[in-house]
């Protein structure tokens, strides 16, 4: 299933189960696992871990020790800054209430988590599992996301609130002129619309 | 030392001096170093460190990328999630006022920190040394933990701070009825004495 | 270009372009990429990553999966606590507004990053580029340093705001007794003067 043109670091390691497009390059010590599917022209960077069913869309970089868990979705063109990692548990414990090691899957249930078009997470940032991150976004290096996060929105802290909002290019954007307007981008000259 | 049942990754290393529990398992790139004691049936991701002289009790899991120093003890049926790092040097320094490398343990004491029995720390999350955390405590995503924490209290921020108590099963519990309680687990029909 | 005093382990991978100064240790799968310049008494942990260009001076230790990126300058006699990571690109996007992948440096600017003389950084911690952290400042564990600190300042939080000055040593300094003073130091019995 791994198409001839990707590059594949000899210390990095993916299941044969997974689907990885063309021109995709996998660096030193990263892992993809069972059954995830990944797209084209995506880069993964040192020690990254993909867990399998993880699905990533095309032309995404993913930097150097970010971990992707099982339930998160990262769709086309996102940036996912070095040390993100991903949750899927939001009560996580490792034995269950009657002293026994809790199993993987059989014990819990996955929220899911989906990361949208174009946005970006800066470097360190923890998402926690259920939440949906916006076209466009850009999370601040070092945010925890807890919630939901708009398209086109700039968000960072701990937790992550709302500070603005930002063009495709990631710049952020001048006040609205309009209610249907998110605000203008001095270097794109465009209006960004809700 | 090592028992025939445990599992090693080949890309993990460790050393014969350490003591590993049976049915315990170490994956890719993760490093046990000398003296540590592990218990059995836990589970270590991809590059977790343990460094010398660590004590890990049973049923612990050890996400990946997490980092233990030596100082530390982590009790039975402790989750301990991805990107966790403790810390075992309240003032660290590169060198001696007089511009001399600094040497390990010859020139520092190093501050005990405690992980008592069933409690979780979420991913990211950074412990300061010298610290206990407290039995079935939880510290959510992105905490940094800068004091002792209570049994089965829940924690979280930076700083982190107390917001609440949970249950064993980690469910948040609803106010107490009594001085002597933490409060009542809606799910597991019991109230949790202090 | 790398002398023969230096110790690199055999997971490690370091670059033939690089220069690496004598009794430079490097431990498992930490990678010294091209034309990075590092010093001499140096310990780098496990899965560090140092990128092109780099500099790094004498008597540094960087602590076990700590990303420093082309752009960044380290000091004589700096820690970098564990998973401490530095970022190269302030408005961080995987595609450019016409939805082609964007590449390194033709398509950004890098800002310089610097860390000066004999300070520390707590484990962690994230460091916005186009920073400077001054001479023998401690930057507290799980800091996000969004600008410049001067020489001796401590700071902690997100955002990392100054707290206090700081020893050489590392100490808290008492309140200062002149205007040209920045504290004394109990321990070192010296007045740290601005």
């Amino acid at each position: 299933m791994i198409k001839k043109e990707v590059q594949i670091h000899p210390t990095a390691e993916v299941s044969n189960t997974a689907q990885i497009g063309e021109n995709t390059k996998i660096w030193h010590q990263s892992q993809i696992r069972e059954e995830a599917k990944i797209g084209k022209n995506c880069i993964f960077g040192k020690n990254v871990y993909i867990d399998k069913n993880v699905i990533i869309g095309n032309n995404v970089k993913i930097q150097n020790n970010v971990s992707v868990y099982d339930g998160v979705i990262i769709e086309d063109g996102v940036f996912v800054g070095p040390h993100v990692s991903f949750t899927n548990d939001k009560i996580p414990r490792a034995i269950n209430p009657n002293g026994s090691l809790k199993l993987e899957q059989s014990d819990w249930k996955i929220d899911k988590t989906i990361v949208k078009k174009g946005s970006s997470i800066g470097c360190g940032s923890i998402i926690l599992c259920g939440t949906t991150i916006g076209r466009f976004a850009l999370v601040g290096a070092g945010s925890v996301v807890t919630k939901d996060i708009p398209d086109h929105a700039l968000v960072y802290g701990n937790p992550a609130r709302i500070r603005g909002y930002v063009c495709i290019c990631g710049k952020k954007l001048q006040p609205p002129n309009s209610s249907e307007s998110l605000g203008y981008c001095n270097d794109c000259k465009i209006s960004v619309t809700k």
